[in-house]
């Protein structure tokens, strides 16, 4: 989307027209010449909007829209033209494609650019301004390598694909059709591995590739480390938000979702249709399964083999507050052993009464209490 | 500061002089000519430095400063040439931009950097080797774009500001006056922002804006997202450290400060004048009051409608001990039902040993505790 | 190792001649020539492979690989060919540097690199594409500028030492010999430091450079701050993974390794022969002892004076047990009031249950617990 020129707003598009594309009834007489969109609130005349949850319904009322989207529980919610989907989101999602559509690729290589002998650059696809493409390294069709981007010996990049302005691709990394890879993203630098040796460190060799699926979007500064021996493997429909790092071999699975500043350490398994939150971390070689939703600042530390929530986050308070409590917390072990010897000498009273003094008796402190 | 030149020496300042611009007065009969800074410790002769704290008091006899700046409290605590000032800290940072002015913004337009037509350059602006300005941009006057710096179209940088090495300004965002912005730095990336729909993400389109007032600071490879629909605000005065992540539709503002690595979800507010410390993470939609500060490695997870400082991180110990205290983190509302159940127990036992024995005897055992 | 090209595929190199260059133990009549390295379970007839683990002799017996590299205890563990060394996973790496060596430096200086008169470039360094090398700038002999890199008035480059890509290096920062930075690197940029001023901020002016030793690695992405007023500075052998936040004056001694995503803030000193897991943290001005290690996701507020291992993060849990647990964690100093209380009380009872019954009587009570 964010590429060299800003979306263009477009000259209009009828409700009618984006319902033929997209599906879902119209509902309403008018047929409203749409020319962009806005959420509830702020939406100017000739935006589209939507309601994706009855929480703001309150807003529908006094909403400047000129369509909105609904879901079929709230075909009723309002007098205006309006849409009846069952994913009322997804279906703002689609129309907003279409009423800012991305800016076309422009064919061709900028005069500054430096594109090597062997390099192949489908003649669809555009190489910006002081880009780099070295010999063996392919662009395909329609894929655009922005302003000072560069692609090693032998990297690929699929068509459709969009390398936005500075993204390195190492040798022999692969990236397929229709992805976005933010500015500054780094694909394929060597894992974080040494073998220690009296004292110092000695350097594994990196030999595996990052090889990446279609539809994936990757951000800003983002870094995926190539594998060792193995490949690091980043399926279809994956998306990664700004600064995340992705260690060595690691693998993510088809269309899991990964907020920023996450870590992800080397030869990890990260199951399909995952959804990670923001600066979560996951140790080396374990194995995600499918589903799994990992809490924002969560250190994961074991396999999970079920699909599941996991969370593990220290609550904030103020600071005077958790200055209190967090003591305790290097004495939990300690504090647990109190309670297991009060209990066991509270059962021991408890006999000794019960022995002597057996039933205990409904005495007066019974109605105090 | 640190651009493309080193900060150069003055060819040296008095210390009347010093104090003639930023005020302050000068005790000691004596006006050394002052060529550099330095600590206290570290100081050399020709240098001035700075007494913050009643803490380092100890240093001043052995200082091998020339000058010194105190505070009104220590007027007398060295005979050293001295500005006796309010804020002595502040008054050494102004002294040092003097002592150590920034190089001098070089005019003209590399030969190797790339500006489409349509671009406005200000002719007292600089834009060094392989730099990209689009059509539609416009840099101001005294701005500095460096090398391999890339401003997309409608991008626009504001008088005497400064983009280090390899900035990233997406298409319509705005950054204001006397901006300095580290390396690698991306602003105006889209926001991460997919709705799913049967087990996929479709992109909402960004077309909000990142907008950034006067005076900023921005570090080394940090990443500020373009918002969607709302534009993303940098309030003036705001300083962001290195690899700090601003989600979509983000607003900061005026002189709040953010330390490395924190990570700022989406929509969330953050007031004016707060400090956020490393490593911390603001959750999305948040609302967070003026003068607000938040600890480092804290994650915020509910609007803070107050000033005061909030704190949430897991103390460290020694991993033996951790071990066995991190165990009943995960026991903790089992431990606190054991301590509720021992309460109610032993107010029964209490009864009844006050039904049967009240009041509770002055015994032998009173003694031996 | 991962820079431009691929690393080669030699044409073979015999066992015999490994052990040659490398010492160990050959054993087995055979001298397999190897082409490649690879793991127990995936190499391919040709390759070297290793047991580094007790746990891993299971997948000897299947191995494909031509020769495999053990340590003592393991010297009969196969028959296949084997090289007997005290460090089989250290012996592995340096075979595979040798079966797949880094391509050499191509001397020159590219057509599109901006090198500005008094720059000094040794004629047997390499500067890439659209690389920038300022006035006074260094690289030395057989060092690699890779492409869009920028080395800024006075910055150092020593001999045989790789920045891959979009690497900048600040003016006067300086880095030693055999070092390898990847791409997006940021060597220099200022310290986050500014004096509070009447609710806003003023700069301090960074003086101090980075000076990096030898034999250091630097992932993509990660950033090492310039000091004020000392330098910044990095020991021999240190290995920075990606995404690292170093501070301004921080010291990081020899041969310490610090894992993806960790913020270090400013004049912290790190000792030697440190390990730092994956996005932990180290506040300012402490002092870590040389051998410290410190687990991942750990805040380490307060200086380390022993080599150990510091662990501090909150164990992840299926969120709704988590909720359930993490409730308590802010009420842990009334929990341990409580227990205080609890124990108080009982031992009142105690006493007086002593005073009235003394000894506790053997009642039936006993048998049962």
């Amino acid at each position: 989307m964010a590429v060299s020129q800003p979306p263009r707003q477009s000259a209009g598009i009828r409700l009618s027209e984006l319902v033929g594309r997209l599906g879902g009834e119209r509902v309403g007489a008018d047929d409203p010449l749409l020319s962009g969109i806005g959420s509830l609130e702020r939406a100017q005349p000739g935006a589209l909007t939507f309601l994706a949850h009855a929480r703001y319904r309150t807003h529908l009322a006094a909403t400047r829209a000129s369509a909105v989207i609904v879901g079929g529980g709230d075909r009723d919610a309002t007098a205006l033209p309006r849409v009846v989907v069952a994913n009322p989101y997804a279906w703002y999602a689609r129309a907003a494609q279409l009423l800012h559509p991305a800016p076309p690729v422009e064919p061709g290589v900028a005069a500054s650019a430096c594109v090597e002998p062997g390099a192949q650059i489908d003649p669809s696809a555009h190489v910006g301004p002081g880009a780099f493409v070295a010999a063996g390294a392919r662009v395909a069709a329609r894929a655009s390598v922005g302003p000072h981007c560069r692609l090693f010996a032998g990297a690929q990049l699929g068509e459709d694909s969009v390398l936005v302005a500075g993204v390195t691709v190492y040798a022999g990394c692969c990236i397929g059709a229709r992805a976005l890879v933010h500015a500054g993203a780094v694909i394929g630098a060597d894992g974080f591995g040494f073998a220690p040796d009296r004292g110092a460190w000695v350097k594994i060799p990196h030999l595996g590739r990052v090889l990446i699926g279609d539809d994936v979007e990757i951000g800003a500064n983002t870094t995926i480390d190539r594998g060792t021996p193995d490949d690091t493997v980043i399926g279809d429909g994956v998306k990664l938000d700004n600064l995340i790092q992705v260690g060595h071999s690691v693998q993510i699975g088809a269309h899991t979702v990964i907020a920023g500043c996450v870590g992800i350490a080397g030869s990890a398994r990260i199951g399909a249709g995952c959804r990670i939150g923001g600066a979560a971390g996951i140790l080396g070689h374990l194995q995600i399964a499918d589903g799994v939703e990992v809490s924002p600042f969560t250190l994961v530390t074991r396999s999970i083999a079920e699909p599941g929530k996991l969370t593990g986050y220290m609550p904030a308070q103020p600071h005077e507050r958790w200055l209190h409590n967090a003591a305790h917390v290097r004495h939990l072990a300690r504090m647990a052993d109190r309670i297991n010897e009060l209990e066991a000498r509270l059962a021991a009273v408890e006999r000794a009464a019960g022995a002597g003094d057996e039933p205990l008796p409904p005495g007066p402190a019974k109605g105090t209490n």
